[in-house]
C-alpha cells in the first residue's frame, strides 16, 4: 500500500479511489494530491487509471471539476496578459466538420483590438484541426516558443501555435493515459482538459462554439447545453467571462473540408475574392459564424460595450480589409508562404443518383470520408495529405437533379482511384435526397453568457 | 495505442476496456487476451486497473466469470490427483472469527479416505488465516514444494501448505493490483480468485462454508447466497461437485480466537481432551461444523453414498481417534512440534458491566479486537503474536451476572497493558447484554449442492 505524506495527512491513493468509486466527492486536498503526485511520477499510472475509470462512472460535481481544472492548469506555465489594456480572449470549438472559423475570427478580433493568444490542436477522428490547416501553408511555424508567442500577441495582436510541453503537462500525461484506458468519454475530464489549457493562455474571456448535430460530438442540443454549462461553470469558478454560441452541425460548415481547401475558403472570406469558382457569398455560413464568434470576443475583451457592438466592430474589421492584413502579417511573422499553398488538380466528381432536395446529411461520415481521402488522421501518427478533401456543391435544402455534381473529391495520393471509390460510397450513403425539402435549423441556435 | 496480435485478430486493450465499461460482456478471446498478456507483462498495469474498475461497476455474467477463472487457473501449474481411487476434495470458507475448522476437518476427511490437498491462506483484517494458526506450531513447514505436497497427500491423505508462486500467478498479480486500485470488492473478481486457486489443487469436489452475519464479509443470508451461487456456478462450469453450507457467523466460532489458542481448541476436539479448563463439549459448535463440512467432503469424494453417510463416517473418524493420529502425523511430516506450542500466561479478564443475557455481538469488532492484541495483521507485512487472542466465556444467549468474566485477553507484547485496555474497550462496546434472551439462528442455516 503506497502512502505519501502531504499536508500532515496520509493520503492513501486506494482510499481516494474508493471514495470516488463509492460515489463520494473527492475534496480539494485529495484532488491536489492526485494530480501533483501523478505529474511528479509518485502516483503510478495504474492508480490514476483506476481513479479515472471511477470518475467516468461516478462523475464530478461543480467544485471537483473546477479543482481538477485548477490543478491541471497549475501543473505548468501560465501566460499573463494583464499588463495589456484589453483582456486577452480566445475561442474554443467542440469540433465539427469543415469548421475553419479560427483562421478568420482570430485576425478579425485582433484587428478590432483584442489580444488573441490562440493555442490550437490537431484533428483526430472526423473533425479537422486548426494546426493541420495552418500547416497547409508552406513554412508556417506552429512551434513558436511561448516567449515569441507572447511577443507576437503584443506586437500584432494574434498568434496561433500548437501545444507546448510547458502548458498543462498534467493534461498531456492524463490525456495519453485516458486514450489507452477507455476513459476519454467523461464529461468532467473533457471539460477540465479543455478549460485548463485555455486558462493557461492567460485569457480574461473565452468564447465557446459548442456544436450539436450529426457532425458534432454531441448529437443533440440538450447534450451540447450540458457540456456548455459545465464549461461555463469552470470559467466562472476561475473568474473568467465566457460567452457561448450553441451552433448547428447537421451539415459541414462552408463548402470545403480538407486542409489547404479550408485555408482557401478562409482567404476567400478574409480577402473577399473568389476561390475555385465560388464567390465569397458561397461561404456565408462560415462568414456569419466567424463574425458572430469574433463579435463576442471583441465584447468580452472590452473593445465593445455589448455583443451587438462587438458584431458591428467585427464586420468593420473584416470589410475594411484590416483582418486580411493581420492574417497576412501573421503568416509572414510565422513564416507561412501564402503564395505557395498546394492544391491538387487530381479530382473526381460524385453525382446525384436521383433528383429532389438534399434532405439529411450524415455529417460525421462525411468528415470520415474526408479523413479517408488523406485530409485527417485516424491515429496521431498518421501522415496528412494537405491537398486532400471534399468540395460540397449542394447543401441541406438545395434542389438537385439526377446527374448533378454533389461533391468533388481531392487527393494527391498515388492510390487516389481507390480512395475516391471508397469516399464516394461513403458520401452517397451519407446523403439523403428526398422529394420534400427539410426543415432547417438556424446555424446559431442559442446564446449563453456567464 | 498498444496493439498486440493474438489469434490473427488485433486486440486493442482500450476497446476491450470500453466494451466492458459500456456494459457489454467480454468474450472468451478477449478475456484470454487480457489475462495472458497481463501475466506475460505485455498488458500494462494501468490498462488492467481500468478494466478491473470497469468490471467493478459493470460486473460479469456467468460465462465471463467462468472464463476468467479458467484463464487464471491456466496461468500456472495445476495439480492432478486423477490417478487416486477417490476424488480429491478441499473446503473453502469465506472467512469468519474463530473459524478453525480446517485443522479439524482435513484430518477427519483424510481418515475417512479423502485425498485433501489444502492450499490455505493468511488472515487479513478481522478474520484469521489457517497458515497463521499452523505457524503457531513451532517448526510447522507451510512451504512444502508442490511435489512434496502431492507425495504427502498420496501417503498420508492430507497436507496443508501456503500459496506457491507456481499456482495461479495471474491471481497473485491481479490481487496485488486490486489491493492498491480500490477494486477488491467485486463479486466476480472475488469468485474467480477463490475458485481458480481451488481448482488448481486438482480437486474433484469442493465444500464451501459461506458465512453470513456480524462476523462475516456478507452481513445477510441473502448476500451470502448470491456469493454461494456464483461460486457454485463456476464449480459447475468446471465440472466439479460443489456442496455449500450457509453458516451463521453472528458470534465467534468456538471459544478461542488467536493462533495458538485456536490450535489448542482444535487439539481438544481431535483428541477429546480439555483445554485451558474447558471440556471438549465447550467447543460443540466448532466440532459440529467441522464434522458437517468433513461429512460433505467424504460424500463428494465418493467415500460415502450421501451427506448423511458422510457425516456418520466423519463422526467415526473423529471418535475413533484416527483423525487425531492423522493430524499428529501431518505435523510430524511437516516438522511441527505439538509439544512446543506457545501459550502466554499474561492475561487479563473483561468483566460483565451488568447482568442479563448476551443478546448481540458485533463479531467483526471482536475479530478486530483480537487483531489489535497482535493475533492478526492489519496489513500483509505486520508481525503476528502467536500467543495473542481472546477467550470467550459467554456466548449468545448465555446468562451473565454483573462482574462475571466475559472474556480473557492474551498477549505477549511488552505493551500488553495498553493493548488490553484498548481491546477491552472494543469488546465491551461489541457486547450487548439484555434482560431478554435473543432468538438464536441455527449454526448451519442452509445447504446447497450443484
Amino acid at each position: 500500500l503506497k502512502k505519501v505524506v502531504g499536508d500532515q495527512l496520509n493520503y492513501i491513493p486506494a482510499e481516494i479511489i474508493k471514495k470516488k468509486r463509492n460515489g463520494f466527492p473527492n475534496d480539494a486536498k485529495e484532488i491536489k494530491f492526485i494530480i501533483e503526485s501523478y505529474v511528479a511520477g509518485d502516483l503510478p499510472d495504474y492508480q490514476m487509471a483506476a481513479w479515472l475509470m471511477a470518475v467516468f462512472f461516478k462523475g464530478m460535481n461543480k467544485d471537483e471539476t473546477s479543482l481538477l481544472t485548477k490543478q491541471m492548469l497549475h501543473s505548468g506555465r501560465s501566460l499573463d496578459f494583464s499588463h495589456l489594456t484589453k483582456l486577452a480572449v480566445d475561442k474554443h470549438s467542440t469540433g465539427g466538420v469543415g469548421d475553419k472559423t479560427s483562421m478568420i475570427l482570430a485576425p478579425i478580433a485582433a484587428a478590432a483590438g483584442v489580444p488573441v493568444p490562440m493555442i490550437a490542436g490537431r484533428g483526430l477522428g472526423h473533425t479537422g484541426g486548426t494546426l493541420d490547416k495552418l500547416e497547409a501553408i508552406p513554412g508556417f511555424r506552429i512551434g513558436l516558443s511561448l516567449d515569441e508567442f507572447c511577443k507576437q500577441i503584443e506586437t500584432l495582436g494574434v498568434a496561433i501555435i500548437g501545444q507546448t510541453a510547458e502548458i498543462c503537462p498534467a493534461d498531456k500525461k492524463i490525456y495519453a493515459l485516458r486514450d489507452v484506458t477507455g476513459t476519454v468519454e467523461s464529461l468532467p475530464l473533457i471539460c477540465a482538459s479543455i478549460m485548463s489549457k485555455k486558462l493557461a493562455e492567460g485569457i480574461g474571456g473565452l468564447v465557446l462554439d459548442v456544436k450539436y448535430g450529426s457532425g458534432a460530438f454531441m448529437k443533440t442540443l440538450e447534450q451540447a447545453e450540458i457540456l456548455a454549462d459545465k464549461l461555463m461553470e469552470i470559467g466562472s469558478a476561475h473568474g473568467k467571462r465566457v460567452a457561448t454560441l450553441l451552433t448547428n452541425m447537421d451539415q459541414p460548415l462552408g463548402r470545403f473540408i480538407g486542409n489547404s481547401l479550408e485555408i482557401g475558403e478562409c482567404i476567400s472570406i478574409l480577402r473577399n475574392t473568389p476561390f475555385l469558382g465560388h464567390q465569397p457569398s458561397a461561404f456565408n455560413d462560415t462568414r456569419e459564424l466567424s463574425l458572430e464568434l469574433a463579435g463576442s470576443m471583441i465584447w468580452l475583451s472590452g473593445c465593445a460595450a455589448n455583443a451587438e457592438e462587438g458584431l458591428r466592430a467585427a464586420h468593420k474589421a473584416l470589410e475594411s480589409g484590416r483582418a486580411w492584413q493581420i492574417f497576412e502579417k501573421m503568416c509572414e511573422l510565422q513564416g507561412g508562404n501564402l503564395a505557395a499553398i498546394p492544391y491538387t488538380k487530381n479530382t473526381t466528381n460524385v453525382l446525384a443518383p436521383t433528383s429532389g432536395f438534399i434532405y439529411e446529411l450524415q455529417t460525421e461520415s462525411i468528415g470520415l470520408a474526408a479523413l479517408s481521402l488523406g485530409a485527417g488522421r485516424a491515429k496521431a501518427s498518421d501522415p496528412v495529405d494537405h491537398t486532400a478533401g471534399i468540395e460540397i456543391h449542394r447543401k441541406l435544402g438545395d434542389k438537385v437533379s439526377e446527374g448533378d455534381i454533389l461533391y468533388t473529391l481531392y487527393s494527391n495520393s498515388p492510390q487516389s482511384d481507390r480512395l475516391f471509390a471508397r469516399a464516394q460510397e461513403t458520401l452517397l450513403a451519407s446523403t439523403q435526397i428526398s422529394t420534400q425539402p427539410p426543415v432547417l435549423s438556424s446555424l446559431i441556435t442559442k446564446r449563453k453568457v456567464n
